[in-house]
């Protein structure tokens, strides 16, 4: 059922792109973004913000010491990149640490295994053993019988496959994020999972076990590929197999981080700002440079670039750095939940947090009276490589996305993820997996699009909320 | 200066080629060479040896109690394969320990680094820190002067560049070799080392420093290629870097293992064999697939299958896998030591150590009068797309290649090392990183490699002693 209000927003927005007031010529506009992804092409900007935050800050882990860091760092940039208006917002979570995770086959074929604890877990309170029994996916394990899996370790081995979009991640994530409580439910000791990735590096991929899933959870780790494989082989011969899993690790209190606001004015004074948003935590094995470290260099260079322009577009850019994103989504939530009678100050919002590969196609969430200037950004992206995915409704991602189910529109400007999941979550997210080339080519997609929506004579809503 | 002895023998070579005492006809050979090579290629045999070494025993650190397993599984498998005859031959050496190692930035910018400890290092005896001093290479450091080194922690940046014949591997294993005791004698503490690798994964190599080089030594360790990225973006900056490194590894005493040695006879009861090496021992930190599981399959699966021939070629096959390659290729040097005096036992030697690639090319070091061996042997291996390197003489590879110094004829039969480097002394070197049609074009040349030579009608030597 559609919503009055709705409706009538619908045709204010419309009126008011009929008068159109205020707005460039084409032609101009045409000329500035030119010029904009020109510079883009070339820019060192964002290369050396993510340099920065990978180096001097590295692995920030939601919570950590070195998460405060990061939100100091991102202050200092704010401040050093000149934006208009700098502060934070508290974020609270339940702490996790990670001290220490060790794997190791017993018998009949003893060697280590390159494991790492699945956020969320508990501890093992020591070396914990036990023999394991092999599932393919958490679905099978869900009709296994409790008495087969009662005192074993559980092993799901299910692969994650390859796609240029990621699709394999949602086929396989819940092997992560329930396995853990069904294992519980069946009364096994502990569960290893087949690393949620794509790729053959002894770098099990970590990431949060659901933190909705009621019932207790069992000491949870991923295995790397290859050792998910040679686990495999030996699980081939009639011998039981016995492994040794020592996670210390586990949740410890409450946690306080922040989500780091920073605005540049438009050439108006007043009225709805872009919203483009990124988040500052990390995992903790590496240093976060494409999850989502690119994500935040993006952002803070694209808003950079734009504001410096000789006139800036109408509205302003209004950057939000969330925190823990990875743990779930508390920087986002949190945001959402403040400024949730707020939706009028927000133009449209976009994230990025695929990784820094290219951008090779995008979605919009706008209203109708939105589609010329949606049509526009089209025409410009695609001098970049970028389709327009007209059919699809653009999601906003994990930390925008919470207002675009308020009913904030959004944009979605998305990576090619074919190399995304072979480094998501792993030791091997580090600076020398961006590519400059396509790393510029993201920043020209993002300027691109903070220009053309900023300067939009229309509204982009509302939306119709969604879950 | 040529030795007399030496042209006494190449002539009775030539003689001996020109009686060409009951060689089978050119057609039966190329028979049976085409009948080996589509075996080769269909064949699981390889695959199934590596996959049984890399899952059944693992990684096999010389001196270790995996070591020790690995030479119950060949022996065990030379039994299987039903080979005439099996045996051990005592090999000893330092035993090298890697209890723990893992190094830190303190400061200004705290985060962790991942190293490996070089083999040969000493311990740190507990956490050791110091201030960070960066040169290019060892050449660098050996002109720097001792008052700017002393007390500091001096890392050498050096990248290694990628070849399809490994060539960069010689330009910079100096800096592991040679580094820790130059790093001594100017007074530093410890040596950090770019990986001597081509890859970017967050997987330091090890690798031995030189166990030849007088003088004391320093803790040395290796960091990841992303690590030491990272490392010189921090020392680009005007801060000094302080680097906390804590590596619990050393010598400790003397072990013993064994040289492995099983024989096929060939359809003449005496005579000279062919002799195909590997080495059986690996670093701790994968699983030795490609140094050197899949030299250890291949040869004996090259062994068996040129046994199984319904004729047996007239010269008998002898499997060497030796013990402890990586620490000081002592397994290598004590057979050359123990059978000097007993080289007219060996037709020719070829040993497998350089990953399971596609083989490329093939290289010979034999008198002239096998030359039109070689010529036939070329012809068989470019039907699998190998070429002959006719102007270069082969090596023999580090363990059989202790016996090509005393005079025994050689043949190599190289992969194309573009990835090797990549792997090689990693925890990433694992059964996955072997492509199943590589290794069998492997096995096809092996096969091809030993029946031609095993059924030569001359000699393949003597050649001269080479250093």
């Amino acid at each position: 059922m559609r919503n009055p209000l709705f409706s009538f927003m619908v045709i204010l927005a419309l009126l008011s792109s009929c008068f159109n007031v205020g707005a460039q010529s084409p032609a101009i506009q045409d000329d500035v973004v030119a010029r904009l992804q020109s510079a883009a092409l070339s820019s060192d900007l964002a290369w050396d913000l993510l340099a920065s935050l990978t180096s001097e800050v590295g692995p920030r882990m939601a919570g950590s010491e070195a998460d405060a860091r990061a939100v100091g760092w991102a202050v200092d940039k704010m401040h050093s990149l000149g934006f208009d208006r700098v502060w934070t917002e508290p974020v609270s979570f339940p702490r996790w640490l990670r001290n220490h995770e060790s794997a190791r086959v017993l018998s009949p074929y003893p060697q280590g295994l390159a494991v790492t604890a699945l956020g969320g877990s508990p501890s093992t309170n020591g070396p914990l053993d036990g023999e394991v029994i092999r599932f393919d996916s958490v679905k099978e394990l869900e009709s296994a019988a409790s008495d087969d899996v009662r005192g074993k370790i559980v092993f799901l081995s299910q692969r994650m496959r390859k796609t240029a979009e990621g699709k394999g991640y949602g086929e396989t994530v819940v092997n992560r994020s329930r396995g853990p409580f069904i294992a519980a439910q069946k009364g096994a000791l502990a569960l290893l999972i087949r690393s949620v990735g794509t790729d053959s590096d002894r770098l099990p991929h970590t990431g949060m076990m659901s933190g909705s899933e009621p019932g207790d959870r069992v000491p949870s780790a991923a295995l790397s590929n290859p050792d998910a494989d040679n686990l495999l082989l030996m699980l081939g011969h009639s011998e039981p197999v016995r492994v040794l899993l020592d996670l210390d690790v586990g949740f410890d209190g409450e946690a306080t981080s922040y989500n780091v606001v920073g605005e540049f004015d438009g050439s108006e004074d007043r009225g709805p700002r872009v919203l483009l948003g990124a988040h500052l935590d990390s995992w903790d094995l590496g240093t976060g440079a494409i999850d989502d470290g690119a994500g935040v260099a993006l952002v803070l260079a694209a808003a950079k670039m734009v504001a410096d322009l000789p006139e800036r577009p109408r509205h302003g850019t209004h950057v939000v750095l969330y925190a823990n994103e990875e743990q779930g989504v508390y920087g986002g939530k949190a945001y959402a939940k403040q400024h949730q009678d707020d939706l009028g100050s927000y133009l449209v919002g976009a994230e990025s947090d695929l990784g820094a590969d290219r951008i090779n196609r995008f979605k919009a969430r706008v209203s109708p009276a939105a589609e010329p200037v949606i049509d526009s950004l089209a025409s410009h992206l695609g001098k970049l490589g970028i389709e327009y995915e007209a059919g699809e409704l653009a999601g906003g991602g994990a930390d925008v996305g919470q207002m675009r189910k308020l009913g904030m529109p959004v944009i979605d400007l998305n990576q090619d993820a074919s190399r995304y999941f072979d480094l998501h979550h792993t030791a091997n997210d580090t600076l020398d997996k961006v590519n400059v080339e396509n790393f510029r080519q993201n920043l020209a997609a993002w300027v691109t699009m903070l220009y053309v929506t900023a300067n939009s004579p229309v509204a982009f809503g509302p939306v119709e909320k969604s879950e």
